[in-house]
């Protein structure tokens, strides 16, 4: 899909690992398809997760009691966020696609990314007074959840459905804000499989990266979570 | 039930916030209990999120490719895990019971609490291979997740239910680590709330804490979160 845009949030600290592999071979299809791609290599970054009154420029509309939802409401509103969030936001409104890569840690994203989502997607940006799911402000988007596992797929499948896991992430995030979400993408323990295992997942994620295109979003109700 | 020991994990950047009134409210109250009561405040320590190299006090068992799961459980072994680590593990070490106060942040604690647990929870500490769930390390340890959220009950209700969001926090982390998980405790959108109905959240939080340590833990299966 030639000119579309593609925006990859990565947070793994090493390029070297398994996660560095899977964003380099989406780098590379992907810009082999025509897209413009663009990194955000989160750990490189030395990217900021914490919420704080660094993210407001200039005075606070209240500073007799910071209530960061406010005051990064009102910042964006006036031009008044720290230059690594514009920055962020700037890439986020000119991607077709927005894919996060990363390990899952603790049946969630690392803390690194999860303050990319806190900080990036403000009210204003993201979404608004009665601008949210359906009538998100990031519509016309989509997204894909990319992630590697520390434990094997039958270890998930006893504790439940990996799906759970990805409510908060997909529907609590991504459809909130109004951005389509496509199925996740799933390598199981690749620290313990062996080479050629690793091979056949990294050649599954070239495939899958081929169509992507075409592929339908997911119905992100909760039966697609919870059946 | 003096004598108790607790740690409260605070992630609000405001002391005057309702959340930082509920953090009020349970150390005067267990304290009166005769607890002692330690207080992790995250954003006043500018508690760092980010699992880093920096984590680690001297060599890497690997220096060739950085894999955080395998350098940290190396260094706990050796110890040799960063000061911030350390102090933060003898305090859970100690607790018997764990209370994180925090405002939902997109379905999800902030990120400065995710990288507490990314980066304090580490294997050989918190879990072990095979040591998971009821034979996790932590065991006859309490937790409560008590937090606070911008829209409404029904707001909640109708995007399916709160439960839902709380698997990957109370199963996947606490519940891993052989932490027994008390009820939460959710005042919905306090700033929205009239001055009467914050102060009904607020007596509310002190009367639980009253009887706190006759409650009976939830069973933390995928029925209590999914029916």
């Amino acid at each position: 899909m030639a000119g579309k845009k593609v925006l990859i949030v990565y947070a793994h600290q090493e390029p070297k690992s398994f996660n560095g592999s899977l964003l380099k071979i989406a780098v590379e299809e992907l810009t082999k398809q025509g897209c413009s791609v663009t990194v955000s290599d989160l750990y490189a970054m030395q990217f900021e997760p914490r919420a704080t009154r660094n993210d407001i420029v200039g005075h606070l509309h209240n500073s007799e009691a910071f209530n960061y939802g406010v005051e990064i409401w009102e910042a964006y509103k006036r031009g008044g966020l720290s230059k690594d969030l514009v920055e962020e936001q700037k890439k986020v409104q000119e991607a077709d696609l927005l894919i996060f890569q990363f390990p899952l840690f603790w049946f969630n994203m690392p803390a690194i990314l999860k303050g990319w989502m806190d900080r990036v997607l403000v009210q204003g940006f993201a979404y608004d007074l009665s601008k949210a799911c359906d009538c998100g402000l990031l519509q016309d988007k989509l997204s894909l959840f990319s992630f590697t596992t520390g434990g094997s797929k039958e270890k998930y499948a006893i504790r439940g459905d990996i799906r759970y896991l990805l409510w908060p992430m997909q529907h609590g995030i991504m459809h909130f804000c109004g951005v389509k979400v496509l199925e996740p993408h799933i390598c199981y323990a690749p620290e313990h499989a062996s080479e050629e295992k690793r091979k056949e997942m990294l050649t599954a994620w070239t495939q899958r990266l081929k169509t992507l295109w075409k592929e339908k979003p997911i119905d992100c109700s909760p039966e697609w979570y919870f059946k």
